[in-house]
């Protein structure tokens, strides 16, 4: 798609499609140019003393700030755990940035904060710092969450989108579109017979399944912003390599394909919080989906493979067996989703 | 004090005053307790795989953007790089979260973001990983930044306000109320005959300076929101000794002792981006104000002494030798100042 020239930020920019590309590829990668971020990861890998450490970072500006299945909070510790698990590190710290708007809720703000800590102890991370600021009255939203995390690689494995090669297969630990459809349905006031609930969980437990089983993994991507679509998209490039995804593999819960349709949204492209895609080669396929069974009992399954390589695609199969090229969003979809 | 509840969030829980000290031990520091955050240091320092590792957060909210001595972001990268140098760490790595509002500049944005790679490069340590997020007109306040910093601990000094000792100098790098001053101005629409700057500054080599000429640090802390007063007080209470501040020794610059005397503000609480405290051995004083004075060349002084342990107070000693123990801020004095 041709590169378009703009004078001002768009919601789209932040929306993980074609516009939120263009900035990080016109904007942050060439002014801050080094080898962590031209690799375009989830984090950064970097040397530290002998030691292989991820770094990574998220702000959260979710609305409302409080969802079926979790809140900002959650999602705050949740979304960066994971970003350091794609980088197939141990998640051990976390930072935590407050920014307040003036006449925040004092009770809401604990409550928010205890969530933070709930999550925290359950993906076995400490929050070992912090900053606060306020802003004032109108010039904010409630409240927006900045995290950031390290982690420690233990393992040989090098995960990452240049390492995926050619007949890898796809495979994803769950059904998609979840957090995308329960933030939107409270945004539109829609009420479903049975309650859609954001998947927002650390996905430790299972790429760690993976690793410690030495499970041949390449490369390991949550499905956030943007959804499976974008994921790929994104990694089809970092690796330049083509991928093939199966539609009719694809787990989409039925109440969250009707409010899809609905709401004229692509599940393609919704958000996730707790699905992410592993890499793996051909061999270790059916011991991987046998792991995650037991450690992320969302359905499991092989959604796509790696078909050629030296240009880079998705290239979607339908239920009847036709093929297209699928590409970014270019506007916004389902602006601040996380 | 007496600690005042809250049912809302004030502008003055951010100003580094009462209010922001209560929100950090009434709510952050119980409900995330750990042992890093209990230090109540300006950073985490971490045990990483062997390594000591400092890890610390800042979120940005300055107005307005852009200011005479720097902008949003020099500021980002200047004060987490400050952040890492206090817990004696060497910093590495920085990563940056934009929350940007619809309609913001493209150019400057550009120009925000090539300031922070500039300061960075001073620095010497890498923006390695990021994030942006957009937020809808009228939901933000043009552009927020969180950076998050790592850097290394290479030597064996323990640098804490749990290891301030008795007979303690203060030493101070240089003259204080800059970067508030600069900001409150421009605010203001006031104008002098000299301009004045902030004080945005890297203190790595400063710090360095110090360290690798095996001065007797035994903690270090940057002059941020709240000023000195609020530092000290912070560091007293952490270290639970008694400082004697000497009013006199204090450096100001005439035009900002003068707007401070216009804009009914103390400069002991005006905010600095560029200065910091360093509690050296008495033995050691000397030498140490000899290396600030090459390597922060503003008039560094020693400015107080610890004078007793097992209670905590900052006692200001004035021009007349009169003594009155100083106190942190109830309001806010200067909102949005970094």
């Amino acid at each position: 798609m041709p590169m378009q020239k703009f004078s001002q930020i768009l919601l789209a920019h932040g929306g993980g499609g074609q516009l939120t590309h263009q900035l990080i590829e016109q904007l942050f990668i060439p002014t801050f140019e080094n080898t962590a971020l031209s690799c375009r990861h989830d984090g950064a890998v970097l040397d530290v003393h002998h030691a292989q450490i991820a770094f990574t970072t998220d702000s959260y500006v979710v609305q409302p700030l409080c969802f079926p299945g979790g809140n900002i909070g959650t999602l705050a510790v949740n979304g960066t755990v994971n970003d350091v698990a794609m980088c197939g590190a141990r998640p051990l710290y976390l930072s935590a940035g407050f920014i307040l708007e003036e006449g925040f809720s004092m009770p809401l703000l604990q409550d928010i904060v205890d969530s933070m800590q709930q999550a925290a102890q359950t993906a076995k991370v400490q929050i070992v710092t912090g900053d606060t600021k306020v802003v004032d009255r109108g010039r904010g939203d409630g409240l927006f969450i900045n995290t950031a995390g390290i982690g420690i690689i233990e393992h040989a494995c090098k995960i990452a989108p240049q390492q995926i090669q050619v007949g890898d297969v796809v495979i994803i630990n769950g059904d998609i579109g979840r957090h995308g459809i329960a933030i939107m349905a409270m945004r539109e006031g829609l009420r479903f017979e049975s309650a859609i609930e954001s998947d927002c969980a650390a996905l430790i437990d299972p790429v760690f399944a993976l690793l410690d089983a030495e499970i041949s993994v390449h490369c390991l991507r949550d499905l956030t912003r943007g959804g499976l679509a974008s994921a790929l998209i994104e990694l089809s490039e970092g690796a330049a390599m083509q991928i093939q995804l199966d539609e009719a593999a694809i787990p989409i819960r039925d109440e969250v394909q009707g409010a899809c349709e609905i709401l004229g949204l692509d599940p393609l492209y919704v958000a996730n919080e707790g699905r992410f895609v592993a890499f793996v080669a051909p061999q270790d396929a059916e011991r991987a989906i046998a792991l995650l069974e037991q450690h992320s009992p969302h359905n499991p399954r092989i959604v796509g493979h790696v078909i050629q390589s030296n240009s880079s695609a998705v290239i979607l199969k339908n239920k009847l067996g036709v093929e297209r090229m699928i590409t970014r969003l270019s506007g916004e979809q389902l602006p601040r989703i996380c």
